[in-house]
């Protein structure tokens, strides 16, 4: 593949960034990446395993000369970094974001950014458990949707620019509206986590009591849980702190549905139980035929004994 | 490995029974396997695919001179089953059961079991989304826990070869007390699927609105929630009538923590949301040390496009 941007600037160098940038690097399509983050011990892993060409000690010095900027820190950090970079940005340049939030990035970044500088929220549907510099990988995007959320007027080469990028590290783009990005994101990631972090807090107390039984037993069904329940603190605070109405919509809802199940199951009611439990292997189906998870039936335990 | 029961009979032939059948006889520890399954359709099933060596129309066939007996049904058909199979039953065998709850199973079993035959309530944490008779695979118990429930007047030599044959299944084999395995299995394992059945059932709501983006969006961490909803409807629904007390104290629990967390965003306490999640992820790391899950940084996306 040829390059699309000369010049790529990382501001942030986590999961989602250090696997920016070896999908770029593997396919070619930044001429040059210059990274930075605000921990000196993270800038220093990243010389180190060479996560990108250059890494330096600023976001401003980063994004100079820059022609695709992609702010891949915390929701909570965005508006921070945006003031701090707008001075130093090249005209023409793109700005770009890879937070989990759409709506309260575009609100804290979009007043920064300066005149004849696009900027283009973008969000990657892809992750895993880990964190930190040395937790990317060249396929983490491969197979899964980035949804990009620019506002009617944005400029449209510079939208087609980033998507043929996200599409090129091997990502199916959308566009779609940041409030409804938000809503359906709630959805199918937002309260998801919050649950996981839930019950696994639970486990936690009731761990004390009962000798790391909760652990040694995981395998049952809560494992799954943990996982979820593994990922970066400050990333997920801050997305709930910034879908604040979204997700508690849906955790209200869902909170209703839970005591439905639980009076069935107080009451006895196995009909209406196994109504329910059929229908959500519906859903189950749908996912494996939209390719995104396999039918292996593994539970999730390959390789682990 | 050498024969440990001279014939076992399977009743039930789902993915439990499927496993055992297919795990003892690559290790050779039973020297005939017969099985039989309410369902004629299962039954001819497995005959087709010989998963067990012979096949049979009656569980009161199935278990007639049967050195081990296992259940292996929906634990609200087990004491059916023991009734029926309760006069066939030969003396100096051992009955066993592969039930996920146990107190229900003991006082829906216990009464039916005759004089001379042993009952020795068992319950292997090894699982997946997939149901019925071409589920099973000979690994599944490897690395698995298999619990125990016998009382205290149970005939040792009896319960060290039910041990034996778990272990030699794989297995790592424990003892405990039927109470206390359905409490800790509440939290492990009926609490957590009926919250990710609550959170499918959710979005079955909202995706009707959203267009399929549920579906296609659940790569976010919603997706490991569908595969654990994705399991057998009538087996989940016998858990959850059959340990009431226990599930329902636990989903106590996590209302109480989710609305804790629910208010810590609802008034922005991003320090009280950081710590928990911070709290959470040493559980996860204990899962790790133990063996339970690989540390395998793909979010359960192995061989997912």
């Amino acid at each position: 593949m040829s390059v699309i941007y000369e010049r790529v600037a990382l501001v942030g160098l986590g999961l989602i960034a250090g696997s920016m940038s070896l999908a770029m690097r593997r396919a070619g399509l930044a001429g040059e990446s210059v990274g930075t983050a605000r921990s000196a011990e993270t800038r220093q892993i990243a010389r180190e395993i060479g996560l990108v060409d250059r890494v330096v000690d600023s976001a401003a010095e980063a994004v100079a000369g820059a022609d695709l900027v992609v702010l891949a820190v915390p929701v909570g950090a965005m508006g921070a970094v945006a003031g701090q970079i707008a001075p130093h940005l090249k005209p023409g340049a793109t700005v770009s974001d890879v937070g989990s939030v759409k709506r309260a990035v575009i609100e804290a970044v979009a007043p920064h950014i300066p005149e004849g500088v696009h900027f283009i929220p973008a969000h990657p549907l892809a992750g895993t458990e880990h964190s930190g510099p040395r937790a990317g990988f060249a396929e983490l995007f491969e197979g899964r949707f980035c949804l990009l959320t620019p506002t009617p007027e944005a400029d449209r080469a510079a939208v087609d620019r980033l998507a043929s990028l996200w599409r090129a590290m091997g990502s199916q783009v959308e566009m779609t509206d940041a409030d409804h990005h938000d809503l359906v994101l709630a959805v199918t990631s937002h309260a998801p986590h919050l649950i996981a972090y839930t019950m696994v807090g639970v486990a936690d107390d009731l761990r004390r009591v009962t000798d790391r039984e909760v652990i040694r037993y995981s395998a049952a069904g809560f494992r799954d849980f943990t996982r979820i329940a593994a990922s970066d603190p400050v990333m997920w605070r801050d997305v709930f702190l910034n879908n604040r109405g979204a997700t508690l919509e849906i955790l209200g809802r869902f909170t209703e549905e839970l005591f439905a199940l639980q009076k069935a199951i107080r009451d006895g009611d196995g009909d209406f139980l196994q109504a329910y439990f059929t229908r959500t292997r519906a859903i189950r189906r749908g996912i494996i035929e939209a390719g995104q998870d396999t039918n292996a039936p593994d539970f999730g335990r390959s390789g682990a004994r």
